[in-house]
């Protein structure tokens, strides 16, 4: 992965001067990473090094997931499962209509839909035997309405179906929560959530790597692209680390009015990558209170755009309209697969094309929109992937991450927390209790 | 539909007296309903009417998609296809993988990828005949490059695996355009788009409406709920049209500092229909230069939530963070489903749902969000759909696209152009011509 920021149309020394304020919190999250283990809210840099916790996920995977499997059921929602669907639709999810063939396919319950849920129980009532489906249940707290709604809707059926299917259900749940403990009565495989990772940081534990070995995704590439970028991001030469950059910048922008943050991402299949992101900002930095515990009513919102597609959507309005967003470019060859256009064209219409790969037609129109964004003096940041692989999204996700804390730190914010939700939620408690 | 914005905070006074401003353009608008045809930009509102165009996509759709099809290609990008993205998503597309036996199945190629197009070209040469397929290309201008670009790969592929597929290609594209030309030329099954309605105001013409014909979706209805909508839109009782009283809300909100609108819409089915809004606000009312052609750079940043799942994921930055967003709730009950949590829960941590329908629990959730903005003092509106059906659909599409007229009146821009996107689009051109 690589960084540019050569057209953040602010000066070098401006940046660094914000950097600069990092150091003592670079210095904190060094140590974090050199004592390893889960004591401090900054411990999900060290889970794509927990061998331990790799090794269990793999074993659970090994022994649930035969090759008769062919649904993988995500009951999960947020911060739950946003990682493992970003991993699984870059690789998989984005083209499922087209390989009808390719097993297991995963489905994702995320909000209770009474036709999404119907629909899955035909589907998997149908199913020959129950080693065809695997449910993976995850709840950080142990008890989110959506997936416990989802689970016992799905659970009643499956067993009027099959008879018991608890050798089918695997609980993630944090361990001193109420579903932990009785799964752990029930005897069901479980899977531990670290207390001190919150649920946007967790991607990198059972979340999402469950998800991702028993769907055949290389696991040991997802972390090592974490690890390569934990160094460059705790790298105290702060022009040379990237997650301390784009928080600068960020920040810089939105204290001169920028507050929106846009990812401008030219790779379809990485959108679900970019939901991810969006919930990772919203609920780090969209603050009521700041770290001093002054009402400051503060936030970026994310918002996130694919190319070339918005382009034809949005396009109009960030170049003509209003200069209150900061934009980061996501791009990269998927180096896997090529297509290219015919010398001679049915339509010929544009002669520019004919005898081109789809690649050199994209890096034009990126090449453009940059061009395009530099003559209206808008800001962007660019990351460039070495190739749609496990490792390079690895490396952006744990980017991500890092920039995050960082940006939490100059808005003087608690990244790791979200206590306004709770707001509607207390009110829902209440009203259900009443119906 | 039914739209509520007694939570809107503004005065009735206030709103009637912006609203009143819209007079003079309703007259218009009903001139231009009443004389029928295709003379004013504002035409897409007789699109519904025009029972001739409707006749001949019927024909078309009952020739081309008979009970062999299973894989209807929309190539097609932005304005071109969102429509009809929109509607095969909330019936269809939302469920495809849970229903894999169902055809036939919509694939929209957008922008050109190359893992896309190879994994597309295997399926569809691996079909036994061509009249497993049929590809409809739309470009009203006749040449968007993504749009040709796709075409070309695909063509390409499927000649040398079935020969002369002309007769499963259906071209759409503006009469004076040179797709249109080099179709009519090639005998090719031809569809007209029609020159005075554009791109994101072309969903009920050949665009959206092939598009649902061939994959079972009822047109008529869909005209339908359009045309109804249509006469509450051009009411002149202004606290009776929806379209005036939401436009003239976020008009306020949008001068005293509001420059984020977002729709919340708690039915994940529709996140496309919103995607489909959000490239009309986008384009529409984001503009560098007013009506006067005083350089203004206005407008407003459209964004799309999807409850309840993302009150796990940007609810935090809504509730907590800054002041700057009007919000419209989007719900409605999915009539023809239902789905009921257990009596006896396997997981007892939610004792309140037991018993209760999935529609209880989301309604719960909606009516604590709506009691937690009022609370927080943010801004909303209501848009509540009688059920998830094609008459209720082409109501609110109605209903958006009337709205954004106004709007554009308001906010005085030119809601029909998209002069900016140009900006990028000679540069690219320039840069595919030199390499």
């Amino acid at each position: 992965m690589k960084f540019f920021y050569n057209r953040s149309l602010l000066s070098e020394n401006k940046i660094q001067k914000t950097a600069d304020s990092l150091l003592p919190y670079i210095k904190h999250l060094q140590l974090v990473a050199d004592k390893a283990g889960y004591a401090d809210v900054e411990s999900t840099i060290n889970l794509p090094t927990d061998k331990k916790m790799l090794q269990e996920i793999i074993a659970m995977a090994k022994q649930k997931a035969t090759p008769k499997l062919k649904y993988f059921i995500d009951i999960a929602i947020g911060a739950s499962d946003l990682g493992a669907k970003a991993w699984y639709d870059a690789f998989w999810g984005f083209y499922d209509l087209l390989q009808p063939e390719r097993f297991p396919k995963t489905i994702f319950l995320e909000t209770p839909d009474e036709e999404l849920l119907t629909k899955t129980i035909r589907l998997l009532t149908s199913l020959k035997s129950k080693e065809e489906f695997l449910i993976n249940a995850v709840s950080k707290s142990g008890g989110t309405p959506e997936t416990v709604v989802n689970l016992e809707v799905i659970l009643d059926a499956l067993k009027k179906r099959f008879g018991d299917v608890n050798d089918r259900l695997i609980i993630s749940a944090g361990t001193d929560t109420p579903m932990f403990k009785l799964a752990k009565e029930k005897k069901l495989p479980l899977l531990e959530m670290v207390k001190n990772v919150g649920g946007r940081y967790s991607v990198f534990s059972s979340q999402g790597l469950l998800a991702a070995a028993v769907t055949g995704l290389d696991m040991q590439a997802l972390c090592q692209g974490a690890v390569a970028m934990r160094q460059k991001c705790l790298d105290p030469d702060l022009l040379k680390n990237p997650a301390a950059l784009s928080a600068s910048i960020i920040f810089q922008h939105y204290q001169s009015g920028k507050n929106i943050s846009d990812t401008f991402i030219f790779l379809p299949q990485l959108e679900t990558l970019g939901k991810w992101y969006r919930q990772l900002m919203g609920e780090s930095v969209g603050k009521e209170y700041d770290l001093a515990g002054k009402k400051v009513r503060q936030g970026i919102t994310p918002t996130i755009s694919i190319g070339s597609t918005d382009l034809h959507s949005v396009g109009q309005l960030y170049l003509g309209g209003p200069r209150n967003r900061i934009s980061t470019f996501v791009w990269g060859e998927n180096k896997k697969y090529e297509a290219t256009i015919p010398q001679e064209m049915e339509f010929p219409v544009l002669d520019a094309v004919a005898g081109k790969s789809t690649h050199t037609f994209i890096r034009a129109v990126i090449e453009g929109v940059k061009i395009a964004y530099q003559k209206q003096q808008l800001p962007y940041m660019e990351v460039v992937l070495d190739t749609v692989s496990e490792y390079s999204i690895g490396e952006f996700m744990q980017f991500k991450m890092i920039e995050m804390m960082y940006l939490g730190k100059l808005m003087n914010v608690n990244a790791f927390d979200q206590p306004n939700v709770e707001l509607y939620k207390k009110e829902t408690r209440r009203i259900l209790k009443s119906t």
